[in-house]
């Protein structure tokens, strides 16, 4: 199976391409790094991507900025920058994507537990997940061909200490278990899922 | 009690107005009619809206547009026509008028049953009901002096026929009913709620 792994390098990312490597072909894509970049704000720059890279039988993205602060001091500029990353950047790779992807393909797009587990500064971070998770569901009930789409929702998870101090209380997941949610997108059957890994 | 109620005019809206009116000082807001007029897509706009009125100690929007159309011709502008208007201008409302609202006092926002319940065409849309959704349970844990956030999440109303194709199979709520839900949120003590009405 060819599989593009957006985000292979990350801290998320690098452990999908680990639990995949073995039995599949796996392209590497980055912001920087990997065997294609590209700027997922830029919907020109994802074009230039599938059409560097052809058709693929898996799409998954593990990658996307989002803006952490308080709610108080919060401006339309701060909530933008989740919605153009990690909202409309993985969006777009999917309604562009859609377009390259093969029959009974899959799309895994990344959101979070704090889509209905917030926490203080988290609120634009939220507000992208909820968004994430509510586009899979609905865009599963009009992909064609038998493509397919899920997305994975982690907590804050092993390899990221720099979050615990947001997330006081919450056991981080090991990030075997995140990758085996990707695994079970992209090797199962289902479509329209949410995968929480907590 | 001082309360804003943005599209006041609107299919919903005029249904919050009449279960408010009697017992409150309604402030009715809209794009072209109503005592004040708002762009919900300009922060500036929005900014004017609170020096005219005021402080106030509960503001409920009904407002928003959003695209219908299929997946598999949408694009990224075809998608930021909810996210503008819908998602950030309602989430500006809060982002502006938490500065302006009194202490105990609430926003109710409107998200839509399709965060969860997606139909054909509405993958934009259920995307932005998601984020309403989530941004409400995360800004409540947030705001101060007592303020509380709720978002209601009507499926089809009774006075929407065009809708009706697009949702076969889905009985629409009567509009006391919608409009009670607003009702709970601004006269109950809850926060961070989704309230479905179906």
């Amino acid at each position: 199976m060819k599989i593009i792994i957006i985000g292979a390098s990350g801290t998320i990312g690098k452990h999908v391409v680990k639990a995949l490597e073995a039995d599949n072909e796996i392209i590497r894509v980055g912001s920087k790094s990997g065997d294609y970049q590209v700027n997922i704000t830029d919907v020109n720059s994802i074009k230039a991507l599938f059409e560097q890279v052809g058709s693929f039988d898996a799409l998954i993205s593990t990658a996307g900025d989002g803006h952490f602060g308080p709610l108080a001091q919060m401006t339309d500029a701060d909530f933008r920058v989740g919605i153009d990353s990690k909202l409309l950047g993985q969006v777009n790779l999917v309604l562009i994507g859609q377009h390259y992807i093969n029959p009974k393909g899959s799309f895994t797009l990344t959101s979070g537990s704090m889509a209905h587990d917030p926490i203080v500064l988290g609120s634009a971070v939220s507000a992208v997940n909820g968004a994430i998770d509510s586009f899979a569901k609905a865009a599963a009930i009009e992909l064609e061909n038998g493509v397919r789409i899920n997305s994975v929702a982690p907590t804050v998870v092993e390899e990221s200490p720099e979050y615990f101090p947001f997330f006081k209380g919450q056991i981080p997941v090991a990030m075997h278990r995140v990758a085996q949610a990707y695994v079970k997108s992209v090797l199962g059957a289902q479509t329209g899922q949410v995968y929480p890994v907590l």
